[in-house]
């Protein structure tokens, strides 16, 4: 209580308490709270070793089928937000195990979900009917309200990273889910066609399609890599960011989904970024190489599959020990469609 | 705990107890929660009848200064959100007093927030050093990021009803807030420059200004309620909304400001509406005539100056006893601009 | 010829003979003129005095009716374009008469068309069915593939300028024209409605519109002239172009006509500008006030009623002997939409 | 003259004499001309044989070097449109060559163009100062006022079509041209850069770039033809088009130049078009396989690199005697900004 309140002003107390039973209440007392000079997430910086999460992924196979868990994924819980299924203040984080000969069956949700692959070859996701294979590195995105179910035919485990915007939507009070009356949706087009159609730099004549997400759904690591590259030889580098790129919606230009940004970011060896912070908060899966990053004052060291989160607007400091390939995502689109996104390059 | 869950199988509890320490835990105990199949809000329909606000905002003039208390604001709690400054899930509101000679000091904020004049006539908001005089029914924005102090030189008290955005800013961690060193910001523009300037169809040619958020930031009720009669007096009137009209930003034709849709809507005498629901929610001010309004099953009776809560996805039926202008505001636009949102017209 | 060319080159000319039977042709002989190096439009600077074409203009009336002529209008032809009902290089301007009880029949076409009152009070155009009234100085839209015709209800003629984009689409190959079965389209709302739902910053919940253009099409004087006069108290002036406002689409924030942009300007009484071009060409109508013009080495003088010619790419320089107030149309919009369009301040 | 004019009244002749010393003209003597019921193109449909152009253009190599005619091309003229280098009504078209060794010196103007590869490999055009190597069926883009020159390292002639929108340009007297001090423009990005960075269907964080023209400015055939391909096996055919695909501006989603759109379509072998028509002009280049096409009664018959003009609004019907690739560019995206592009499907 501030020196407005109750303590100093006994009579503020005896009105304070006949205001509660018309759901009243003095905006004065709180309003250092509710008007905060600087962003304060609850959240707070954390990594999830591989090694650790793995073995442990691995045996919830034994534990119950892909199929009777609808999907059976180690949701990645913040230390500071358990219970609430957030990686970050905003996002959620999840890894998802898929094993040969498994389904994890059909169904749609107003959420936006993007898999970005961690290990194995030859899984599947199938859009609206159409399966993407997936290969370590790409990126897969099954948009707002489309029909998506997983598979395996290949003869190893697949896990990826899920990157959905959950808690956005619970907020929001904008979720909707159905399941599909089959574990498997129809199969419309053939494997390959959304990414050679959408992909080229080219569009349908005359399609019109809803452009809230992109129509490619998969981002093969192969093209995305040598994008990084290209950017390498050509020189400079972003002293903040290294060589970054976002994964971007062909019919708009704008980020491939509403809700999340997505990016790939090089790091070459030996490379340490100027402190930087945004409001936006970022999970991150590594893809190659090892390093750390300093998060508002916490040391991460992270190497190859692990994950880990950076929460809004702390000052980061990224340090590459190998050449480093890092993935991420972030609710930076939603805050940039709405006005709110802010950075800060630099101590200032 | 669901039938997937530790109850019938004893070596999963086991399991998700090893996997607590890692801040893993398992998604499919908890699927059916975090994929809601419709929308669940906690807020609650409620009014609040002015008849019993007034008093004790005039009250809180006695007990507390306009200066001391920053803004002189009974907080609109919306009973299921008590203690979180929210009026609905996303919304906060508020009811201001300012009394004559009175300054209520000059700030910036990102949260949004517009104004919407009760009662009292001749205050005014500054935003970025113009100001704008108010008028019953009168909107008036302080768009995010603009300085805006207010003062009354009017010689009565005038009350307007607080909508801002803080429940959303504070979710996305983008709180910035800063105070003028001054109570009063210099004045920089004659009062009602802005209006003439952007209001009537025109807008400067070769000016760039940031379209974020509307440059008029005074939506005068003389013209919008000819407007709404104009509506009336060509025939035709939607069953779900009767005459509804948005106060949009005239350098873009959307939505005032990014984050909050505002309304104003004639309901005649005798109207009733059919049910309707939105994923928004909405928070309303009676600037004319009486009725009542059916939310998920509770009935709440409204008159002149009362303000009430309509949250997200409930049914509701409008039924005016008298000719009724009825302005409201809620987070529409956010769900738009996200791909977000949905309505249903009718039961289905 | 230039020394490219067969003129030096003897074997060349006999190779261009052989050429032509194929419909082909040597760019180098003409790469000079096809790639000039800065605009030359075809048009010269010109003025239409009102005393001059206002007699022929009157007396055309007793020549031709409105209905027989389908649209009495004299057609303002660039000296350097005649014949070819172009007043400047790309846009049609004309000077239309309608007397008491004469009807102008209901056809609609692809061109885009303005009207700017010039003479007269309380003839209407009606757009699909919808009249507006004029009064001297409002702009009247009629939009591409609007229904519309004309009436004088009033006493006395009316008289005002029509601006259209017939050259354009002309050279696009676009153009369309339906006549409707009877001289008048039927009355589909009340006069004044357009303007009051759509001009007050505000706009129909859920009405889906076409927004290629304004679904205002009446800015009246007072409106335009009040805002003009709102910029000149706030101090402040371009030296290039005094107070100029816009008349915007509110559904969108840009051009009112796609093809067309229309300007309203004042220049206080002894105000010059500094010398200015830019590539698109303007029509002007002088509304207030008196003054020259010196454009591309040529000086036009000018009073109230006015219309003169500026073509494109000329530096021009204003001078008001009193307070004036300058109507204007130019093709800056779509030169704008298509990445086109340049300006230049001062002497570079 | 039509039965308004004065021929039927011989006072009208007598006042129209008059109007001429003012540069006025009645309307009403030919608003039907200026007011056409539907588009007439003054071009007409025609071919232009690779067989009979080829050794033209390769004699012009004998004639003159790329450096002294600055761009060595033949345009391609309409035979409606002698003298104008029109390959229709908007629409500029040549087919350049260059030689082993020889450099086309660099330049930039406001003009867009496209090159779309017809023979030949090795080639290069560089803009600004990146390098593009030509492959047969590529598509190049030297977007409005980027510096450009063009060279040949390989061993063998080059030979492309050229598309500009210079009559376009022309028409709004918005043309400036540049000659750069030095033939070739310094190089300053590895070859394939922009594509690798740009066309991956993500682009870089933070990097603002202008988004009239695309950032991509090579389109390799390799990968346009797989996405025809896998139009193909996805099923399902448009029969107006067949399988056709537009190139775009990844940063955008739109058409890949403001001006000017190009495609990329497949027509199967035996695959007959229904009659279609629009307001857009078009140029064709055959990149593989012979068919017909009948347009607006006249029939061509075309092989590979054969090119083809089409005229706005004529009907046409496309009939392929083999498996048939066909690139074309028109003036659609122009209509389409300006809200006046109109198909017609089939037979009304």
């Amino acid at each position: 209580m501030n020196d407005k309140g109750a303590g100093c002003h006994p009579e503020r107390a005896e009105y304070y308490a006949r205001l509660t039973p018309h759901n009243l209440a003095p905006l004065w007392e709180d309003l250092g709270n509710l008007l905060l000079r600087a962003p304060k997430p609850e959240a707070v910086p954390h990594v999830w070793p591989y090694a650790d999460v793995r073995p442990l992924l691995l045996e919830s196979g034994d534990l119950i089928t892909a199929e009777e868990a609808e999907r059976r994924v180690l949701i990645l819980e913040n230390p500071a937000l358990t219970g609430r299924a957030c990686a970050t203040d905003t996002l959620y984080a999840g890894l998802q195990l898929i094993l040969p000969g498994e389904i994890a069956p059909a169904h749609r949700h107003t959420q936006s979900a993007l898999r970005y692959i961690i290990e194995g070859s030859g899984a599947y996701t199938a859009v609206d009917g159409e399966k993407a294979y997936m290969e370590e590195g790409d990126l897969i995105l099954t948009p707002s309200w489309t029909w998506h179910d997983h598979g395996n035919t290949s003869d190893g485990p697949t896990v990826w990273l899920d990157g959905l915007d959950i808690p956005i939507l619970r907020f929001m009070t904008t979720t909707f889910v159905e399941h599909y009356a089959d574990p498997v949706y129809p199969e419309t087009r053939p494997s390959g066609d959304s990414l050679a159609r959408y992909g080229a730099n080219m569009l349908p004549v005359n399609e019109t399609r809803a452009q809230t997400s992109s129509p490619v759904f998969r981002y093969p690591y192969e093209r995305s890599r040598e994008a990084l590259e290209k950017m390498r030889q050509a020189g400079g580098i972003d002293p903040y960011q290294g060589h970054k790129l976002e994964y971007i919606n062909p019919a708009t230009g704008g980020a491939a989904m509403p809700t999340m940004s997505s990016f790939l970011q090089l790091l070459p060896k030996g490379f340490k970024t100027e402190s930087y912070r945004a409001t936006d908060a970022a999970v991150y899966s590594v893809v190659e190489g090892a390093g750390t990053v300093r998060v508002g004052g916490v040391d991460l060291a992270w190497g190859k599959r692990d994950t880990f989160a950076v929460p809004a607007w702390m000052p980061h400091v990224f340090d590459a020990s190998e050449d480093s390939v890092l993935f991420s995502f972030s609710d930076r689109v939603m805050q940039q469609s709405l006005g709110l996104w802010r950075e800060q390059r630099g101590n200032q």
